[in-house]
């Protein structure tokens, strides 16, 4: 799995215990899923469809630095079903993993519309080798 | 179910295709689960440890009411497992269900604490008649 | 009055001394009086004219849950004027009293418009037994 | 009356009617007056206690400058009465104006505390002439 | 160099080590210095195109008041260069300079556009005295 | 370079012209710099010093997906000097460079302190082929 986007856990986002706030983390998932989907869909009208159970195994304090990774389980005619996993960058431990987040493909009027996609499309220039 | 807080779907709250921002709607539940726990479990200190799979059934526009809905399913020893449906106000079509959302009651440890409590319970002044 | 709209009180909606920033609580209002009105004018084009004088009671921390009540006024040709209080869910503390804000319904030409409503409509789905 | 800070509303700062949101606007007066308070009290804890009714005479746009006076009313012992006027840069037409608000200025016990000021102070490296 | 813009930094403005977040510092000045333009140029569309390096000289803590200062650099043809500087109200002390920011006028088309303007002008109506 | 975090631009992220709001953008770049720097010198205690000068060389739309992209410039001996690009993640556009952004390595009494870093390390499990 690819762990692309990194967040700075600050003061805005926590709960009222001081520790990340769930609902953000939620947030930050949802917007992840959705970018992904529209980079290998190569079409910015999509939406997430289902999200399958979460699990929050840890959680973060301010100060930390998230981290989220997304790797696709199938692409469906219309769909992309995504899995995810967050985690805490120093420490490495999984703060919360969603096996199934369904991102539906959408036409101009706002149907589902097939993406003709059916693999993980190479992105050359981000191969390069990684720090 | 009791439909207690709304919310009124700003520019702030859309996603970059114009509709509600799932993320936004996730992060509104959970704030909403974890007020309904501290209230129920007469603790602060309370966090959300899993959700079931979400339905995402309708979205909301700019300018749409949205009214989130929490109920108990069941009381643990240290949690709390809740049901939650959101909709639209004006149209009453529903936007999400969560079947559960559970909860855990923390210590000042930080650690699962039994709340003691087995039921909803009564808060009076919420008896007034509904308009 | 009825109290709808419930708010966790974190990080994000605190002034520099720590306390809930006063502002933050009067976006909370004009927010929900702005609902309000939506829903009992059924028209989604209405805005806020007048607030009358507001006495800061008392204040909230991080981590308290706020709600918010409204109540109907008085019923006007084209404004309804409302009644709110905002009070600390656990302490029962009332935080603000607003006795009158004047909302405006507006046509689609932007200027006010008779709503035709005189009273507060029931609303069945609100009438079940209140947890 | 000084006018000196000064928003762009963007479209973050909108309500669903695509107008200024007043939520945010009552919002942004509540942290000028604190600010202006702090900086003639010297005195870092300071607290709104009232405001008084509230017009809003105008709205504004996005893209529209806003700027927001305020000037001092009263000095009362451990008090603060300030008299506030928003306006939009442009056009020069009165968005809102308040009156009175009273800024209480506490103590470290959070306390209403004594702050002898008895006249607005000059400050002089704000003295040069304005563009 | 005028100050006018002032802001109180409040825990939703903090970085994770709990110091003024510099990006947040950053984006007021952005908004400061695309206000200042539309004034002066009395033109809405106005973008930022270039600035010049910034040194952060000294933070900012929660409860500070922080203002910032713009001055024209030079008038071009389609453009106007700014200078920034940003510091704290209560002890003085600069946070960041920014010598040369560089707006650009735009037309309908998105394209830069003569704004006819060759010196900062007079804007009466700030011109009383000074509190 | 490595283009690690990914944001999807959304309303809340537009200025008054419907375009991406620079200030957001520099927030988003501070952020990335800050986030990047704790992870190579494994302490959280990290400030930004100094920004080169910045160009906007292209803007972004609301939908679009921006890139942040950072790569180390030079090790000093408590400081670490990044270089930033930021790009379109579909036109392949850049939107901004900034060659050198510096960021300091604090200690407990938040002085500079050296780090004893001089490579960028070796982050295996970032090392998975890319998609």
């Amino acid at each position: 799995m690819r762990f692309h986007t990194r967040k700075w856990v600050k003061p805005e986002d926590l709960n009222a215990n001081g520790t990340l706030f769930g609902g953000k983390l939620l947030a930050w998932i949802d917007e992840e899923a959705a970018l992904y989907s529209i980079i290998q869909l190569e079409n910015s009208k999509v939406v997430t469809k289902y999200m399958s159970e979460i699990n929050f195994l840890s959680s973060a304090r301010q100060g930390d630095i998230v981290e989220i990774g997304m790797e696709v389980e199938k692409f469906g005619k219309s769909s992309l079903t995504l899995n995810c996993e967050v985690r805490n960058k120093m420490t490495r431990e999984t703060i919360i993993k969603v096996d199934n987040i369904i991102m539906v493909n959408l036409g101009d009027d706002g149907k589902p519309k097939p993406h003709g996609k059916t693999e993980v499309e190479f992105v050359k220039d981000r191969l390069n080798n990684d720090k």
